[in-house]
């Protein structure tokens, strides 16, 4: 009875998918609501999920000569105001803060939404012959963003990601640079979250405010919405000539210089947890699990059951694996079912039978599918398991991702899929923002990307039917 | 010329201690001023001694069973407000946002000074019976409080810490954490950051508001003032009371749980230039040095030197060590004097000569010693010298602060030291918190704490000669 209750709590991905997702955040101890609307908390199983996504994506970064930096969080109002568009997508949701103690501020500030506007100033400092570039910063930091509806890692007031800077003498560095961070995202997703992405280039309509491009990576989740995983941005020399940045190049002549920027958030928690979770509570990739073996040890009051239990962890931890044996007085049936809901990819059964044997039985949490391994063995076998299970996990998404993905020629059947289902439609588009505009409004359904792998699907537009410019993957989006 | 430029805009230590501490911070590249008063940019080579600080001091945190957690940087006013001393000593110093995006709030809110109401309005939902307790959380984050008077590291207006909160059944245990944290900054403080330190406790005068004791370790500058380096706070049940917070214990009674806190920020960074730096600059203990070692080629042009160069950096990097090969076009003498500035602990220098002799030059930074070493031998070479660096900075720190501290039996010898320099001064105290105010109104003068390690100096209240109950080291303070 005890043994299922924690399961039985849970919504079916079927039954509705939205509520499902809210208990496995809540039984998986993911975060806590708190009394400050739109604000969460990241308690301990959820923060190191952002823990180990930080620290190998940071490694990656200084793979890629990324040096970090800290930028304060405040933004002067008359420093946010200095690109226009910029301020005209950002300025309706920010944080204002008008009182320093108990006195009013000369200039109100707001809590930095993003900080292009922030490293601008720092640039103008930093950057004046082409001796000083480029530059190429990241910092790791929370940012506010006022939104009305919130949930969960996809959509809160404050969040925490990465923010990425750099600034370059040409125009054609620049646009490495955006690239070459668009494809570190998404190596990441792929290799070490599991998840398949789609690279692309956003639309004039969905491209970050102040950019000249948006780059992004879009996945798919299991109810068949999209994700928008990362982003990279071009601004070109806009920001540079917003706000005066000049250096003198090689041939001694002032020019502006190029800039770019790109982000990936907490949003990647809420990727996992929709992408790779089941009815049974959290899946998580090897690379990102706080906890990659529980060990539950079976009648673990008989002598020598509990001191197996350590000996293993031990070995494993050796390994630098990331190990814990479950020796609190639940039943193994509860243990089995809080270590399946909190998504820990093995679990390791250990009783005096095994004991004797000298096996011990491993189940995969992704598939439930249970082996025997004997216990001198078990550090080799569950190294090369976490490959195993990536790569399945990947598979496997992939494999779904594929299903849920459409194509359709002409306005009849993009409706008609879009009516009965969610997912990727792949269509032609004739470049034009009113076919944008028309289908968001009658199917609330946003162009996700102008993917890098075009095909030719069609002549003509999916919307308005005049000639068509490019393939576009069509969904609903978180 | 040019080798000296960088070394002749430094103020010298003797002249203007304030002035070398600011030249040190700009040309170590530590530091940048910003648009926004108050707060400062990270720059890499700063933000990355505080990475490392992190990295060091989370490994140690873990050891102590303490689990990250993030919780909102928003704290509404009516949270604010709930524990009475709490807000009488922050609210003066609160930023205040009142407006998200175009609208009023219906209640302002705060930026976090320090979080701890929101981790009491966080264990409201998570603390209900004994087997809830402990909970040992910390997060790594930024707080801002509207200082009028700012220096780099040491006071801005937003700072990076860490704070750890903790919830227990019992007093005892509560106590027992908070002197553990305390003991934990004062092994970090002494074996990474070479910095010797006074353990004690904090007058109630002193005392972090809200707190029952606050602990602290006090380290000595340079120029004889002190720098409260990390503190520890037991907040017994009051912070409980306020916010309702209760459990049920074993014998199924309800009961108020007690309450820790315990932070150690940036101020860290400032404390290593004041205590270890020189007229040439910063010198870095090797521990949070984000380079370890430079290597400097000479005569670079000529075949081979460089190569050896990058073959002795990938033979220290195999060790982990952080090296890096300046192949920059400057000259030798001004590279010499750039990594003298940045306080990178050992410098390399090879040329054709060496080569050909099979030897390197070494060159710590912390002595100006020279010494020469086999090419083959330079990695274990090195790496028992950054233990010789270390122990050899913290034993002239310690010998430097032991120098600087005195001890007074009378009002007359006390007012005498404090007339003539600064330091600590050893001196009995009778309790009262007029002494101290008269002290401090007359003096400039604190109590910096009341050591762990008493001794007995004299009968006498070094200021109303009153009988003594401690002794307290007193001192001018950061």
């Amino acid at each position: 009875m005890q043994d299922k209750k924690m399961v039985e709590q849970i919504t079916s991905m079927e039954e509705d998918f939205a509520q499902w997702y809210t208990d496995i955040v809540k039984k998986a101890d993911l975060i806590d609501y708190t009394s400050v609307k739109g604000c969460m908390v990241f308690k301990p199983a959820g923060y190191a999920i952002w823990e180990l996504i930080q620290k190998e994506m940071d490694r990656r970064f200084k793979a890629a000569s990324v040096e970090n930096v800290y930028l304060p969080m405040f933004i002067p109002e008359s420093l946010l105001e200095k690109e226009k568009d910029h301020v005209e997508g950002f300025a309706p949701e920010v944080a204002w803060v008008t009182h320093g103690g108990l006195q009013p501020l000369q200039e109100r500030i707001c809590v930095r939404p993003t900080s292009e506007t922030l490293f601008c100033d720092f640039y103008k400092n930093e950057v004046h012959s082409y001796r000083d570039l480029p530059k190429v910063y990241n910092q790791w930091c929370s940012v506010v963003r006022w939104e009305k509806e919130t949930r969960p890692f996809l959509r809160s007031r404050e969040f925490l990601w990465q923010e990425g800077h750099t600034i370059h003498a040409t125009f054609e560095e620049a646009e490495e640079r955006t690239i070459q961070m668009l494809n570190l995202y998404a190596d990441f997703c792929e290799e070490v979250l599991a998840i398949p992405v789609i690279k692309g280039r956003k639309t004039d309509k969905e491209k970050f405010a102040g950019a000249e491009s948006t780059y992004t990576i879009e996945a798919l989740m299991h109810d068949g919405k999209a994700l928008q995983s990362g982003t990279s941005h071009n601004f070109g020399d806009g920001f540079a000539r917003a706000f005066d940045i000049q250096f003198t190049d090689k041939d001694n002549k002032l020019k502006y210089p190029f800039q770019t920027s790109w982000g990936a958030s907490t949003r990647l928690i809420g990727a996992i947890i929709m992408a790779h979770g089941d009815d049974r509570g959290l899946v998580l990739p090897p690379a990102v699990a706080p906890h990659q073996v529980v060990i539950v040890p079976v009648r673990q009051q008989q002598e020598g059951v509990l001191d197996k239990a350590f000996a293993i962890r031990d070995a494993l931890a050796r390994r630098d694996i990331r190990v814990r044996v479950d020796d609190t007085d639940k039943s193994p049936g509860w243990k089995f079912a809080e270590a399946e809901m909190r998504g820990i990819p093995v679990r390791v059964e250990i009783g005096p039978k095994d004991i004797e044997a000298g096996k011990a039985v491993i189940v995969r949490r992704d598939t439930g599918e249970k082996s025997e391994c004997a216990i001198d063995e078990l550090p080799d076998t569950i190294e090369k398991l976490f490959d195993v299970i990536r790569k399945d996990m990947y598979d496997r998404a992939r494999a779904r991702r594929d299903s849920q993905t459409y194509t359709a020629a002409g306005k009849e059947e993009f409706n008609r899929i879009f009516s009965e289902k969610s997912g990727f439609v792949k269509a032609m588009w004739c470049g034009d923002v009113e076919c944008e505009n028309k289908i968001k409004d009658e199917l609330a359904v946003t162009s996700r990307c102008i993917p890098f792998e075009q095909e030719k699907i069609a002549d003509t537009c999916v919307c308005c039917g005049r000639p068509a410019k490019k393939l576009v993957y069509w969904g609903r989006a978180y």
